[in-house]
């Protein structure tokens, strides 16, 4: 019955063309499609046509009307409402947003749309470039490899998750199909947690620095390792944190028993207690790579270099001549001196030959994992 | 009465000889000290004397004999033995230390050495070099430019800690004088606290992942910077929390007090009350720069660079070239990609220029702040 268009989903139309929506339109013409777009936002819409992605629309009915496949990517407010009227305009479409939280999505749909059509719907949460906004930044090479987790509902048809499954992984992306409500918890443990802790270490030490002046000047590379979260947007993160605040609460509640109880440890003295709590914490971070290719496995070198430009571009040439990837590198200043120290994660099985090349270009690496 | 060399403190003992000792011992004897150290491990001492700051002496009183100044460098739960042992042993000489929590280490001398010999005890805190060991990486370099606190006691003569004032800054670092506890309060919340944060977060992160393969695959930067923390050694860290368990247990209070309000909004859905949160702790952020040096302001620019070998060397020999000091680089990959992204922090007066330089060598930098 389904033409083989509509098997491939060849024809998409994109619902909101910001970043996101302009990026998928692009790596999905990339792979083929014919894209048009429509967003609310003249300007925002215009742009993502220049672009090259997709072919601007005169309304969502427009854009949708011969699509086998609409990803709307507007702003999380708008997202159910969007879905609806796309599962409603396009009778034949798999319609799937780029929501960052997939429950509340889920549950105003289904309260709204036909069942038939909620069978169509196949949520998403395309993982990256969260940091950049507008059409003009938009570039296929922002859905590559990400990972792009499928939270289908209990309507869903599981053969349109599985096309979209399909469909994903062949504009670049890493599909993983899970539960809605599975995402939800798992990214507000690994995503919105983290966010909040920095927002909330970061007002805890401006109250101290409040009160007295120069608090801060004991402040070391830790403490800005830990707080640089809580630069982000605020806007954007209280609509996350609200949409998702059932698991954001649970995920909260979980950090705060546990900082209880390491809290009472330190307070009895427990030295050997507070010393197996850090060790199992250390031996999970360290389990934990830079990506999940070196998962394997990593190593840590701790280097010294003249704080002063050009000084990371000679540590850095180093390694890339000597063919060695760096996986992450973290720069430790000193709170004011004239050198800087540098943290350089590589692949484990890189860790001798990272070692070799750095002592050969005349430094003094110490392995710290 | 004193002599000029004791004026100066020119004649030098320091106990325990490990980095941070041999390296005070050469910051030291570049400043035209005579130094004799001590260490209870002949190996390690041996090499501290290799290194050229200091003689080797038979035991801790030959070495503080003709001291004017004994720096005590040993591990916390030595220290103040140590130092009540230097007051004894060495009746002129002003003695500090360098243990990183001072309130229990005064308390134990007070309570153990005469009250004569306390007013020459000055306590202090240089705060440096901590993720290395061993005398082997001794440099003067590690004291240059340091934060290094003094703590006097109720007993100590104001005069000495005048002079050791002088000397701390004579010898490169950067002295800060303030009350033991104000110390121990401040370093709970900038330091002690980051730590325990980071441990706990990953401790809830392993929980989770425990219980779910591949939890983690959603773990992106953010979650990375925050436990970046929790791979220290945890062996040094259980002893300096428990040694600074009252306040490392009110900070953490601290810290869960305001978790809880922010809970309670997040789960009440106040999302202007989050912003609000989040905007506050934004601001504080970024009055917080990469140094003191530079909390005039900083800018932070996103650049994406493919995640291969020299990537990192072109854009750090870009900026190098192009006379710009990168204050912080924090690489942020994507999940699983061929890209990576890196936020650079730059001073805020060469931020234009740090973007005309970028834009120059090909690179497509976003402000972030």
């Amino acid at each position: 019955m389904a033409s083989p268009d509509r098997m491939a989903l060849r024809r998409v139309a994109v619902i909101g063309t910001g970043l996101i929506g302009a990026s998928v339109a692009l790596a999905a013409r990339r792979a083929g499609a014919v894209v048009a777009g429509w967003d609310r936002d003249p300007e925002v819409l215009a742009t993502a046509g220049t672009g090259g992605g997709l072919t601007p629309a005169a309304s969502l009915d427009e854009a949708v009307e011969h699509a086998d496949l609409v990803v709307v990517a507007t702003p999380i407010g708008a997202v159910s409402a969007s879905v609806v009227a796309a599962l409603a305009s396009a009778p034949s479409a798999i319609v799937t947003d780029a929501a960052s939280v997939k429950t509340p999505v889920i549950d105003r749909v289904r309260a709204t749309a036909p069942t038939a059509d909620v069978s169509r719907f196949v949520p998403g949460h395309p993982m990256g470039g969260s940091e950049r906004s507008g059409p003009e930044h938009a570039s296929a090479s922002v859905v590559d490899g990400i990972v792009w987790v499928l939270t289908p509902t209990p309507e869903t048809d599981p053969g349109d998750t599985e096309r979209l499954r399909v469909w994903v992984e062949g504009i670049g992306a890493r599909p993983v199909v899970m539960a809605p409500d599975r995402h939800d918890r798992l990214v507000a443990v690994v995503s919105h947690l983290p966010q909040v802790a920095s927002t909330t270490l970061m007002g805890t030490a401006a109250d101290l620095e409040a009160g007295e002046a120069d608090a801060l000047l004991l402040a070391a590379g830790g403490f800005r390792d830990l707080t640089r979260l809580a630069a982000s947007q605020p806007g954007l993160w209280s609509e996350i944190l609200v949409a998702n605040r059932e698991q954001v609460a649970a995920a909260i509640d979980l950090f705060i028993r546990r900082l209880d109880a390491l809290r009472d440890l330190i307070a009895a003295g427990d030295a050997a207690a507070v010393d197996s709590t850090f060790d199992a914490a250390k031996r999970a971070r360290l389990g934990l790579s830079a990506k999940p290719t070196v998962r394997a496995g990593v190593a840590v070198w701790q280097v010294e270099i003249p704080d002063e430009p050009g000084a990371l571009a000679r540590i850095t040439a180093v390694l890339g001549e000597g063919g060695v990837n760096i996986e992450d590198l973290q720069i430790v200043h000193s709170p004011e001196g004239g050198r800087g120290t540098v943290h350089l994660t590589v692949a484990a099985d890189t860790a001798g030959s990272a070692a070799d090349v750095l002592s050969g270009g005349g430094y003094d690496p110490i392995r710290l994992a």
